[in-house]
């Protein structure tokens, strides 16, 4: 089917079964928890932890893992600028669908730039967009270096990589902060606690 | 991050709450259930009454419909071939995530080639894809027409139209197959619990 006046033939339909009605079976509320910060701030660490502490309290959600994806819905994209673009983009559009299913969605990705980041939180209905800033220092981080890759950027093997030669912009206004107390990194569990009380505060473990 | 050898530095993270944990919170197991068939033939009609038939007995489900997704994930990808192509990968790819978060995906999309649905049976576990043909009479789709879209091919004005100047291939070992009955089309509730007596008896409606 070629797109006469592009778009044109596209359609919409809707069922009559919908989010408020999916979200009632649940008893919670679809959102986003969109994770960002640099490799090794523990943002996958704190999605799974997030999950386990929400199935525990009985509801249901899923985590969107930037790695994870690329090798299945994103893996025909590089790591250009433009990709990586595309990347969060798309990230953000299927994070958008599993909160119109009613689901806690768990993005975490470093989307170190807050433009790509708004566009997702705009695809969103206002306050389903839930920004966690994971606010770990650059030493912390290259010294746990899970994958090594902090060494391979270090030793100019990896180019563009956040933190050392490329930009990680700071959220501004995001809805929770994740940080040291006195120089100690909370536990993951303690993180994902923190983030367990903000949803309940906010109604969304509850239809 | 530039790609080192092409992939080397993404990584995979696993979590604790995986798809059984979910599935048993839901007490149903994931899958997709894969609508093809012509436009008009009532791919729709037949996933929203699906949807609404499963939430009745307390199944979550949801419908990626292949229009609606143009507006959204895929609202970069034209007619072409290669981004058809691409177009049913990513909605394949998405009710992987999908049926991995323990919902009944439902996938409604012309999908008219093989080669395109299998690969996305291919993503799934055996059993998991459930492929649903409407196989419904070019001329009662025609008949229907209610987007208008077989009026414009037949004028010309829409070329590649599945059905008038494209090829639909129908499946070949597809688990459900919806038609007429002397003549009659059944009603899309009929047609829906069709579908929901197949997955009781595959086991799909309990954890």
């Amino acid at each position: 089917m070629s797109a006469v006046g592009n778009g044109n033939n596209i359609f919409w339909h809707n069922c009559p079964v919908g989010k408020p009605e999916r979200e009632k079976l649940l008893d919670q509320k679809g959102c986003v928890v969109w994770i960002t910060g640099l490799s090794g701030s523990g943002k996958s660490t704190v999605a799974c932890s997030l999950s386990k502490e929400l199935h525990a309290r009985g509801k249901i959600s899923y985590v969107l893992d930037g790695d994870n994806l690329r090798h299945g819905l994103n893996k025909d994209l590089s790591f250009s600028a433009e990709d990586r673009v595309e990347n969060i983009r798309r990230v953000g559009e299927v994070a958008r669908l599993f909160a119109d299913a009613g689901l806690i969605c768990i993005a975490s990705l470093i989307s170190p730039y807050r433009r790509d980041r708004d566009f997702c939180r705009e695809l969103l209905p206002e306050a389903n967009f839930i920004e966690v800033f994971m606010n770990m220092p650059l030493e912390l981080c290259e010294a746990r270096d899970a994958k090594g890759l902090y060494k391979l950027a270090r030793e100019g093997k990896i180019k563009g990589f956040t933190g050392i030669d490329d930009l990680y912009e700071p959220p501004l206004n995001c809805e929770i902060e994740l940080r040291q107390n006195d120089g100690v990194c909370p536990t993951p569990c303690a993180m994902a606690k923190q983030i367990v009380a903000y949803l309940e505060e906010k109604g969304f473990l509850e239809a």
